[in-house]
């Protein structure tokens, strides 16, 4: 393998990567953002194909790792590029880097393009604001063998880097997909799957619904909760029961104590 | 009232307030941070009098508030100093400062300390290294209405900043105390609290078990889990299912995952 290696920091073509950083970049061209040893290899098992590997094995836990990835990233056509120490830190996003970044293809679509079973567990994230409460929920869905996350009027989009970062890179093997409210509304009533809208105004719990079959479990941004139109057309409103005195959770939990409930009464293991 | 007022960013009354960032200092002190509005609110609700309040009514979304709460804790006794713009920032140690930062008590204690009912639901969490993850715990111990958080053999304080962010303020509303692991088991196993340790080893689900009584659920580091000391000691191993790729959920989800269900056999409302 011939690498191209880059030592300068000031290298032009670390520029193009910092700029990837910017929602807008990423949907000109496409592409996004992946940094992590873990990230790769799991976004890898799940078939993606990077376009190209930053690499930098001075800051590789296992140095022995970073040949195998390589290697692995060159058999499937992907450039690969060799970082110095310098010039990796310059374009590495977390805090300890680990010298392991990759632009890889975008991975939004619409829920139309989903390919789904029967009766598909599905959560609809609607206008969440902070990219690392989607990520962890997109982290959640993996466990709970969710088929599928849809975020409804998006506030950041799914590749940015936060929310790639919290979903220890399970937004490349998740199904996602995005759209405005009112497509994923229209979208889950022409198929036919139960809307479970949380929100603290109701007295039915969340326990008290069959969750055995198709269902899209619905969770708004921690300010507001749901926009009426998810509220107005749920199957069923559920709330969370809260004893403290600060009568929220979380949205990322909210999300995964509703997954879990599903999970609980569909008996998966 | 007199009120003290700092304009100068390098007043040394500033300087030993962010000493209070240090771990060795709050302890020196026994004092801690409290910043936000709602965080401090809910502190006084709970009781919480606080040593100093520091107030920046230029930063404040609605500085009618301001008045309420310097009121409220000089009727308190506690000494109020107003901020400048610049002496503030200084100070404020979270993006988006809203103008409120107070010095309050410590709040650890051991778990012997603890007040608690006949059949308390208690969450323990060994040896966790995230604040934010801690003050999540938190948040979510609260909502469900759990009687007591012990962190065992704790890597950060509970006073720490990101805990008390995190936690929303909860910190100074929820029993909390700490121990060494060996000392936690003991003091378990004296009050005769049956012990539910989370660990992936196991075909016993969560849902599988009795938790309707007296119950300690217990939560460890999310690189190695819980201790063998623990596992050992505990009455119940149990595993959260995990259908996806990564097969590791974030430790506050757990906590928060394993407590709802708790919340569910208790038929908490």
């Amino acid at each position: 393998m011939a690498e191209l290696v880059i030592t300068s920091p000031s290298n032009p073509r670390l520029k193009a990567l910092v700029a990837l950083r910017r929602r807008r970049t990423r949907e000109q061209e496409g592409l996004t953002l992946l940094e992590g040893y873990d990230e790769l290899a799991l976004a890898l098992d799940a078939g993606v194909v990077p376009r190209t590997l930053f690499s930098c094995p001075e800051l590789m836990l296992d140095p022995g790792l970073q040949d195998d990835v390589v290697r692995r990233v060159a058999a499937l056509g992907a450039e690969t590029v060799r970082l110095s120490r310098a010039a990796f830190e310059k374009v590495a996003y977390r805090e300890g880097p680990d010298g392991f970044l990759a632009v890889v293809p975008s991975i939004d679509r619409t829920p139309r393009e989903l390919d789904l079973p029967a009766e598909p567990l599905l959560l609809v994230a609607e206008g969440v604001e902070k990219p690392g409460n989607l990520g962890a929920m997109l982290r959640t869905a993996d466990a709970a063998g969710a088929d599928a996350v849809i975020a409804a009027d998006p506030v950041t989009d799914w590749g940015n880097p936060n929310v790639v970062r919290g979903s220890k890179g399970t937004v490349f093997s998740m199904p996602v997909a995005s759209a405005p409210t009112a497509d994923t509304l229209t979208w889950l009533a022409e198929r036919g799957v139960p809307l479970l809208a949380a929100t603290p105004d109701t007295e039915t719990l969340h326990t008290d619904v069959d969750l055995t079959g198709p269902v899209a479990i619905a969770v708004g941004t921690e300010k507001y909760g749901l926009t009426d139109a998810v509220l107005d057309a749920a199957t069923h409103r559920v709330r969370i029961p809260m004893a403290g005195l600060v009568n929220s959770l979380n949205v990322a939990t909210s999300a995964a104590i509703l997954l879990y409930e599903a999970v609980r009464q569909r008996a998966i293991r």
